[in-house]
């Protein structure tokens, strides 16, 4: 295991390449499958649901929270029951690990909601 | 001035009808040109913009705070420096005067950020 949740959020350099399959498939595999898909190879998506309107928002509080402390901003959509996010390195204009890492945190966060 | 933004926001019944534009067009001269727009006659649309990531954060929170005391919801997205808002009122599929008293309100909050 890699315990995604649990590594830094490494910073990123414009030095770096955007990751391609065959680096973030193992730590795809870490993220909840219901939850999160990788798109055009490119970004991060995530559908979250929740009770009502007061847990989506609380979540989505607290989601913000972590992007100011990691400095690395997704987008994030809210409505009754459902937070969608959209994640990506904008430096780099692709995925890097910390976009793993970040999402492996909300997973974490998630659980608090069930 | 009608001060909408003092006015109490009204329980829906589904006996309503929703608003027509000669019965919406002077609540939607109260809130502000820039961020406002009537959509197909059937929704509110907002673009509210932010310093940063923290200031949009905490808007967004608070906008959810007022959609859960006058329980009428917001669908609200949120990225670096932006908010969105869509609302209207699902009980009717199209606007209520609640829907402007509520808009009033996030555009007297806003000011809170200039």
């Amino acid at each position: 295991m890699l315990e995604l949740a649990n590594e830094a959020c490494e910073a990123c350099t414009s030095e770096d390449e955007p990751l391609v399959e065959s680096e973030y498939a193992e730590y795809h595999t870490e993220l909840r499958g219901d939850v999160w898909e990788v798109v055009d190879d490119h970004h991060l998506e995530a559908t979250y649901n929740f009770e009502d309107f007061r847990d989506a928002l609380e979540f989505t509080y607290e989601i913000g929270e972590l992007a100011e402390e990691e400095w690395h901003h997704p987008d994030i959509s809210l409505e009754w029951g459902e937070v969608n996010i959209e994640m990506w390195t904008h430096k780099i204009d692709g995925l890097h690990k910390t976009d793993f890492v970040m999402a492996a945190r909300m997973d974490r966060i998630h659980k608090q909601y069930a």
